[in-house]
């Protein structure tokens, strides 16, 4: 007898379920049920219709209830609602919200994979008409044509996520004046705080009205008032302040949440009850870095979950390895992936390591548009495990994450990024990849070759008088330099090596690191041992104390920027 | 006593190797010898000094000797050959060819860097003035000169390699009209036959006159006269016909050579003498996949092996898991990389494999400059090992390799492939990335789920009059057909089935080859048992048939082309 198929949901997870069930068995039957009016669309593409990057909002639906029945034999019944499960008898309710009439249907598998809806604050203000949240097809066009109808100049996007950076960036690149609201000191929470210092500025020099470690109290029909009692011109607000998992189906259906308040689901992606799997952004996954229980909305992994929960209805095993968290922003000119633990999160876990800070070329130095890349290594103490990495710039850092979330993928170490045959040409790398160089410093730090300070300390040091040395060339310095450094270049070095105190801690540094490590070296090889190399170096600390310097009118511990 | 170091060869490994020995051992006396006029130049940025995209050839030297001395102590001798080694006595004799004098300088440690030499034809005007090849920036200096001077308009290139189809393309941005000469019947012999198509199209659509199976049997003042007898208008002729490893100094002083004829070391690159290491485009190298002895002459491999041969230097160990050959070149407005074996290299190797070719969307569809990726992935039969990969397109392919060729180092299999989490972002790639459906695909041909034939078959079965599925929309196969195909659109085929033939062979095909895999999953559902799936579909026979159909003029088997 043919197998009976329901989906709740018709997105990402759903979609992916149903067209798999289908390649499997071509008799069964399979009913798709979405309570909006679309089914699989392309929600990570929503923002870019607000810059008219996607023209047509009609593009943004990638495949219609038509093209399912037709290609696929799959019934895809939009505007139904799947009200309740009925578990002993294996029927859902549905609601009709077209008509409004309720019916029940039969399963022999229920696959959920209702998704997680955007969270409003319980604020005053928070159900105005200038109030969007952006799930759907219908939320952005509802948006949309609310600011052009209303000619709406100033917006304010709440929440710095993947999400809120890209909305704002869209409706700034279509002529809106944006401020953009986070609660916490930092948006981008998958970067670290050092690394988000490079979205901050590149969001601020954009013109973006970037407000860190406040909320919005209340939204006004012009306005947002924030908790420290500013209010920001506003016409129109866009809640991005994250997801939250639709529940309450399940929850209904007496099947199990999970610690995260998720749905709870086996290797399988079985819930509590066998014949219902769940998949996306409603259910809990488990990290295979920390081996927490943790949420993770993204759609690749959605589409993995399904496919397996199809599978595993046909009796196809899958080898569920967990997610390790893989993701990339478009933030202006800059782009921002990461991949694994970041160092807070390592720390969280209690997971022994260290971090390397390195900012290399991404192509070679002669080629247009070749570019510093900073790049942030997260690996194991003692084993070189490699445990996650973030990477900004204006090149490609989306090919050196995805080769680290391969690498992770399968155990590696330090030892393996440092051995990796890249593909190399001048137009697309250096013959020592960013990977490559990152993971040689890596393995000297491991190694205790030499020792380091991250940038975050920098402004202690100077602070504090301690000895710095750059040791970049004369001109380099004066175009710009950390207050108190003394300037020995690398060039003058061994001329000049009574200069260079013994007895106290020295913190050398240069452009980018790759000298001063030279230095260090060489003057540890002359007996120096309190030698201190500067992680990220010069460029590393300009980048990461601009904004906060910008932002808050701090004195600057260094004479000018230099970003290059 | 510290260690006296001599490094012949000042280019990639030379100087990597003397840079490292110093980062090392602050006290050690160590001098580089070069026989050319630079020391650590980019010899891969050469060709993009015609185009003038490297503007000033000056920038092409990376380091001058005065900085080696000045940041490194390292004394870099050019215009210095050395032209013997004393092993018994550990001297070298040098040539200064600035002054004609000769010398000895003893060392404690030996590395030889010395290169590869271009080969020039040997043939009637191989040594004429408009002859040249491609070493080093005197080179590129006296071809830029040349043309230049003389006016040359036409051009012709020897050898379809890099440096050859970089050389083409260079001249060709520069305005020249430029003929790309090549002796075997595809250019890029990283690439297999059917992948080479795509960049044979690319290469003559731009305007590049490209001539393969051919030899240059003549060269005169304006012309290259080829094996057919016909003659090419060239004033001037580049040889890029391959590279020939320098190995007569070291064979002169009784090192041992190896199989392919370069410099044979060991695991930690030394030569057969223990005192004497080798490294670059001198030596014969391991194939990770193969176990075989090859020469491998790349910037990356080289930049490791003189790291590594310093660290042995200095008792440090060092991993050697051989190479496995990762590349990448801009062909005009396509990349393609590759890494690993192919198809032909498999075989060759007597390895049992099985192929996939498959061309996704390299980004969501709706993004701008989103474009077709043509990927093929050769695995192990039975094992489901990835052998290598080959990735063309207009989009980031290198990223797609690099994660192939990581994947590789790590032993992966399809099964780790389907499973990787890379970062998504429509701007970036897709959900289900080109490298996860791939493997997919590989996982459904491995498991025996469907049967598929590839491109370089179909002329055949269209001319046995082979009973052909279109399963593309009407309107998709109204722009061009394979013409023998019958069109039973996905959509309707359910409905149709009694118009497919249960008792021959029937092949399916849509425009990339998911459609048309869907259709075989149903159809065999329904008791069908003799389906293909045409790998690559319309869209890879388009590309595979197109050069060829200009080239020879030969019946088309399509009614139009269609490359999108």
């Amino acid at each position: 007898m043919s197998k009976k198929i329901l989906v709740v949901g018709g997105v990402a997870g759903g979609a992916s379920a149903a067209a798999r069930a289908r390649r499997i068995d071509e008799s069964a039957e399979i009913i798709m049920f979405e309570r909006g009016p679309h089914v699989s669309f392309s929600n990570c593409s929503l923002p870019f219709h607000l810059s008219g990057i996607v023209e047509d909002s009609e593009d943004l639906v990638l495949v219609c209830p038509e093209t399912f029945k037709n290609k696929y034999n799959i019934e895809a019944r939009t505007r139904n609602e799947v009200t309740g499960v009925n578990r002993e008898e294996k029927k859902v309710t549905v609601k009709n919200l077209e008509t409004g009439e309720e019916y029940e249907e039969d399963y022999d598998k229920l696959i959920l994979s209702p998704g997680a809806s955007a969270i409003c604050a319980n604020i005053e203000g928070a159900q105005n008409e200038n109030v969007f949240t952006l799930r759907n097809v219908q939320d952005i066009r509802e948006m949309d044509s609310y600011i052009e109808e209303n000619n709406v100049e100033n917006i304010a996007v709440v929440g710095g996520g993947y999400i809120g950076v890209e909305v704002a960036e869209n409706l700034h690149l279509d002529g809106k004046n944006v401020s953009l609201v986070e609660a916490q000191d930092q948006i981008m929470n998958p970067f670290d705080y050092d690394m988000a210092q490079l979205i901050h500025k590149e969001v601020m020099d954009k013109g973006i009205n970037l407000i860190l470690s406040e909320t919005v109290e209340k939204v006004t029909e012009d306005s947002v008032v924030l908790s420290s009692g500013e209010e920001v011109e506003a016409e129109a607000v866009v809640m991005a302040i994250g997801v939250c998992p639709e529940t309450e189906l399940a929850e209904d259906a007496g099947l199990e949440l999970g610690e995260t308040g998720s749905i709870k689901v086996n290797h399988n992606y079985q819930t509590s009850d066998d014949d219902i799997y769940a998949v996306g952004d409603a259910i809990e996954t488990y990290h295979q870095l920390t081996n927490e229980t943790i949420r993770l909305p993204l759609a690749g992994p959605a589409q993995r979950q399904a496919r397996a929960a199809a599978d595993h209805i046909y009796g196809k095993s899958h080898n569920n390895n967990g997610v390790i968290g893989s993701s990339v922003v478009q933030a202006f000119d800059l782009s921002a992936a990461a991949t694994g633990l970041n160092e807070k999160q390592a720390k969280e876990a209690g997971i022994p390591h260290d971090i390397v800070y390195t900012i290399p070329m991404d192509k070679v130095g002669l080629m247009p548009d070749s570019n510093p890349m900073h790049f942030k290594l997260v690996y194991e103490d003692p084993t070189g495990r490699i445990l996650g990495a973030q990477a900004i710039g204006k090149g490609n850092v989306d090919k050196r994450i995805d080769v680290i979330a391969s690498m992770i993928s399968m155990d590696a170490t330090l030892e393996d990024l440092k051995e990796l045959e890249l593909c190399y040409a001048p137009m697309f790398g250096t013959p020592k990849d960013v990977i490559n160089q990152t993971a040689l410093v890596g393995l000297n730090l491991l190694n205790g070759v030499f020792e380091q300070v991250p940038v975050t300390k920098v402004r202690e040091l100077v602070e504090n008088d301690a000895c710095i040395i750059d040791v970049r060339e004369e001109d380099e310095f004066a175009n710009g330099h950390l207050k108190n450094a003394v300037n020995i270049p690398l060039s003058e070095l061994r001329d000049r090596v009574d200069e260079i105190p013994e007895d106290e801690p020295v913190y050398l540094h240069c452009r980018s690191g790759q000298r001063s490590y030279n230095a260090i070296m060489a003057l540890q090889d002359m007996g120096y041992d309190n030698l201190y190399n500067v992680s990220g170096s010069f460029l590393g600390v300009c980048c990461y104390e601009y904004f906060q310097d910008q932002l808050t009118g701090r004195e600057k511990i260094v004479t000018e920027y230099n970003f290059n």
